[in-house]
């Protein structure tokens, strides 16, 4: 696989279904350098990351995920999917995530970084990760619907008041392998110097 | 230059000061399909790009630049940021943003996205977008202070309700080469299965 930066970005996609096969620290250590380097509000770098692999902690983080998933996505989603595409986030949900090797939980101190600028501090370093995974071969998914049950992964992490946990990345290698992205051309969604000015 | 992911990656950096050289069509396909590659919530891929080149539209833009970073930023950054950092983005706010060539402003559809997934859905496709513009050799970077001023960038672009200006993206090549990042190793900000368990 070409390591040439549109090539990764070309290739990458959700993955939500893992083997068992282990990440090691250097390939972790790798991915999260990557995501250091996006740019930050201020240049706070606000971002603190919990990678687990303990399997209790997976659990927990699992049973979170499916909690939130039930409570509050999957009767939403319904409308919203195909069902192709709601059977897949389902299985990542419900167990999927889990499952994977690695979860890393992105967080952020809000003590550093203003709050106000977390989310333009924290997806790009979040992206930044999942691009480097894709560049290793390995499989990942931005996934954020544990993120309103705030204290509850703060307990399971042991994270204090200040530190929120914003997304959680399941991250291992893909258990089958996955299929191009599906996206609409560029040129559909862009203006030339006004809204609705054909590009 | 390396095209290899990792080297992009490492030397992405805010550029606030440009040269005058253009940057043509095809470069500005290649960013902004690279944009459309980041995940979005629901796969709803709700950005929307403007890419302002009018010089009378950039000069507008550079205005609401320059009156939200003196009625909001400046005085909050003063007591936060080096003198040699915040005199920088000063220099941004006030000049440099509208001097590139090229404002791209990446927007959200509130109607096609769901509200509450904006920043998880553009965000990473705003970081695309910076890294494509760093592998090209274009300068870039990620700016919101305008985000607070939303119905005047409406006007601006004549963007209707629904659509919301996220981010304002200088575009153009550096007018002095850019230096290294400065980054924490990201051990300093890595956690072990549990917050303050050492990496």
């Amino acid at each position: 696989m070409s390591d040439s930066f549109f090539a990764v970005v070309a290739r990458q996609r959700a993955c939500r279904s893992f083997s068992e096969q282990p990440v090691d620290d250097e390939t972790i250590a790798r991915i999260l350098t990557a995501a250091t380097f996006a740019p930050s509000a201020e240049n706070k770098q606000p971002w603190e990351f919990v990678v687990v692999r303990d399997a209790d902690t997976r659990a927990a983080i699992g049973d979170l995920s499916r909690r939130a998933w039930e409570a509050r996505g999957r009767a939403f989603s319904e409308t919203r999917l195909t069902p192709a595409m709601l059977a897949d986030v389902d299985r990542g949900a419900t167990g999927g995530v889990a499952e994977a090797p690695v979860n890393v939980v992105v967080c952020a101190d809000v003590q550093r970084g203003l709050e106000a600028t977390i989310p333009s501090s924290i997806f790009p370093a979040t992206q930044n990760l999942l691009l480097a995974a894709t560049a290793l071969g390995l499989g990942s998914a931005l996934t954020t619907i544990t993120t309103g049950f705030r204290a509850e992964m703060q307990t399971i992490l042991g994270l204090p008041d200040h530190v929120w946990p914003i997304a959680l990345v399941p991250l291992g290698h893909p258990a089958r392998p996955l299929g191009p992205p599906r996206r609409a051309p560029f040129s559909n969604r862009t203006h030339r110097d006004r809204y609705n000015h054909p590009w």
